[in-house]
């Protein structure tokens, strides 16, 4: 318990209390968001077996944090029973934990089973701007059994408005287009290698069209080809247009109209149940190997920098036991970076560090039972409220509560004919009040958060 | 993402939707009442350095995970580079990480500090009924510079009941004792060595009083110190009777003295705001180097054999940094082990195994864009509902809902004029209903707890 001088870890993210406040905010949000939407809570454990985490390509570059019991050699974990590998490791995102809870608990569970799940998750990435070793993410996904209807992938991005609009974070924009959508249109102006291709075109950002253009050109791509790559790549539309402004660049191609068609659908969905707030946008690709219909990407306007704050997309095969295939489409709000922005740029804060909503003032130690009655009477009508820890002058008690932002001291017997009073500290004004009918202003019975700078 | 059979691990529970959502129940009621109470919530990472978690006695019986990068020997943790022994690893309890944070942050917390913590923890242990590898601690503790208020030692146990009467987990019974006590009745009794008595007295439930007895008599007492020592422990009294009880031993010691002035002032705001929950039990001990003054142990009638569902205590330095000393007083419910009870053994379950509370249908997929909007009218009401993944026979839809324990099922345009109709799927009345203004039965709202077997 003891120990010297104590440094944060570089990685690891701990808020004070206000700045937790702010946390606990967009967590409640978020998750009455999801749970409006009939999403249904999970939790899987921290672990996964390394074979898992790694998958098929044993991917090294995912950064995983193996478990080992201290001091054992990992005697309990089988075949690296002394050795230096841990059979165990901490999930780095919540969809292979989410994929393995789905073949695990298959015939217990009711497909399409819609499911969110709030965890934090760990990678042993190099600490910069954005980037944690220990991070939330808020993630919901529909998985189904063989087959998975279109219309979820409209659906998820429309939950994440829901909850966008409710925190505040000011604009965003979803960012939506559809795999088939740059497959189709490269098969169709004879550019076969489609990896290959989204490889290169994803750099766009970074590197520019001419720089773009010349990589295409080197891999085989003619003049023309390149060109009309980068023609598609720059179609952004928040309405149906992105569709004619595809046709006019003169591509037929059976999956490019399977594309067009999905995207329409979810653009068209957008515009009702969220106007303003998704875009097409035909450079989207994320990554290269998992999804395979729609994918999302969400920015805060005018943060643009700080890259995508929830991303997803359908995947055909979210699990597969070998006989059964689960697909998925999911969507992954980036909650640590989101608050990693606001909280640590000042652009939100808590009004308070406390849920204390009123602070009870002791008069004496002698007639601190009647002061914690009245808190007690407080809190069973729903009023969180905090009692002073000493008997101190009241002036101190009033420093006690401004120091934390708690609005209400309540005066125990400090009234006319031996009522309570209860004072206002922001405007100063103090009036009789009973602690079984008092209503506490509805603003002020939680935190509010507050819009910095 | 793919794989054959999967198999549970053992010693990490997860829960089924329908599970969890009983889980969310006991969390929130849990989160509730500590805010109420005036607590902070706090998060510390999940990792720490081994040599705080091992503290100064180097103690491997902690049964600490160690965490390492994958596939890097540590490269990045300092000395102990490519060797076997990880520098950071998984903390056990939440008190150790508080210290630290504490500690970490002083400069910038309100002190007395009170916080309020629910984590996850992990410990190496061998998996055994009410023991896990993971499981979910929910912790209060209040701590100050320097001196720590007694009368705090009295309100945690409060919060607990107020928490624990709010959930359905039956009776329950919180046994306080005060270290104090045998402390200064060993002494004045002639027993110096207060940690060995304390030691052997502990083993009262296990062994017996003959076998306590005969230990105390080996370790030096005489018969008639030994038969005062179990004299002392068969106390029990649910008022202030103990005091009595002690005082009729014959025993004069100053620090005896304290400890049932300090017992007593408990066991009376007890009585006061929680009548029948709190006994002074002088036989509870909590473990032998670290509490100082009121202990904590609780326990579910009917399930004595589980051992204390919530634990604690006082201590005069939880974390001290050579200069400032910070004493403590907490409390923790050992949620994962309440719900491995309650859940494991049916006790406790959940009407449904979703949030939605409504299954809004689909008559077709032409018109799923208005089912969808008689969704997002009640989700904007606060009303959680579903819709119907596909536009199946009306049956089928019936049964998607029956299936999860969704009450209700709205069909839109089936009633009179175009109008639509709800239908309560347990009872099989159908009204008619508006999206605008239907009110879901305040029960029906969230899913209900439903008290097994």
């Amino acid at each position: 318990m003891n120990g010297g001088k104590v440094t944060p870890m570089s990685g690891f993210l701990e808020f004070l209390p206000e700045e937790r406040i702010v946390e606990q905010h967009f967590l409640d949000v978020i998750r009455e968001t999801f749970e409006l939407h009939g999403f249904a809570s999970i939790e899987t454990r921290a672990v996964e077996t390394v074979e898992r985490l790694l998958g098929k390509g044993g991917d090294v570059d995912k950064e995983i944090y193996g478990v080992t019991r201290l001091g054992r050699g990992g005697e309990e974990t089988g075949p690296s029973a002394g050795g230096r590998e841990p059979e165990l490791g901490l999930h780095f995102d919540l969809t292979v934990p989410f994929a393995r809870y789905v073949l695990e608990n298959a015939g217990k569970l009711a497909f399409p089973f819609k499911r969110y799940q709030i965890q934090k998750v760990w990678r042993g990435e190099r600490p910069q701007e954005g980037r944690y070793r220990e991070f939330t993410q808020c993630d919901i996904d529909v998985v189904d059994v063989g087959q998975l209807a279109a219309h979820f992938e409209a659906e998820m991005p429309l939950v994440v408005a829901d909850a966008f609009r409710r925190l505040p974070i000011g604009d965003f924009v979803i960012q939506v287009n559809n795999r088939k959508i740059p497959e189709g249109f490269y098969r169709g102006i004879g550019l076969d290698d489609v990896p290959g291709t989204l490889r290169i075109v994803d750099k766009l950002d970074k590197i520019g069209p001419e720089a773009v253009a010349r990589l295409l050109v080197d891999a085989g791509a003619t003049e023309a080809q390149a060109r009309k790559c980068l023609q598609l790549a720059e179609i952004r539309t928040a309405d149906l247009g992105f569709v004619d402004a595809v046709r006019e660049l003169g591509v037929a191609d059976a999956t490019l109209d399977e594309g067009l068609a999905a995207l329409a659908a979810v653009i068209e969905a957008g515009l009702t149940h969220a106007p303003g707030v998704l875009v097409a946008d035909l450079r989207i690709a994320r990554g290269l190997d998992y999804y395979t219909g729609t994918v999302y990407e969400t920015q805060l306007v005018g943060f643009e920098s700080w890259g995508s704050f929830c991303s997803g997309g359908r995947y055909d095969s979210l699990a597969s036991d070998g006989r059964t295939t689960y697909p998925g489409v999911g969507i992954s709000i980036g909650l640590s970076r989101l608050l990693g922005l606001l909280v640590g740029k000042g652009l939100v804060r808590a009004s308070r560090c406390t849920p204390a909503a009123v602070l009870v003032a002791v008069g004496a130690e002698e007639t601190r039972p009647r002061s914690a009655a009245v808190a007690a009477a407080l809190r069973a009508r729903g009023i969180p409220c905090d009692l002073a820890p000493s008997a101190a002058k009241f002036g101190k008690q009033i420093r006690y509560a401004e120091r934390r932002g708690i609005p209400f001291v309540w005066f125990v017997g400090a009234g006319a004919e031996g009522g309570d009073e209860v004072k206002d500290i922001r405007s100063g004004l103090q009036v009789a009040a009973d602690a079984a009918t008092w209503l506490c202003p509805e603003a002020d019975l939680r935190p509010a958060m507050l819009l910095g700078v």
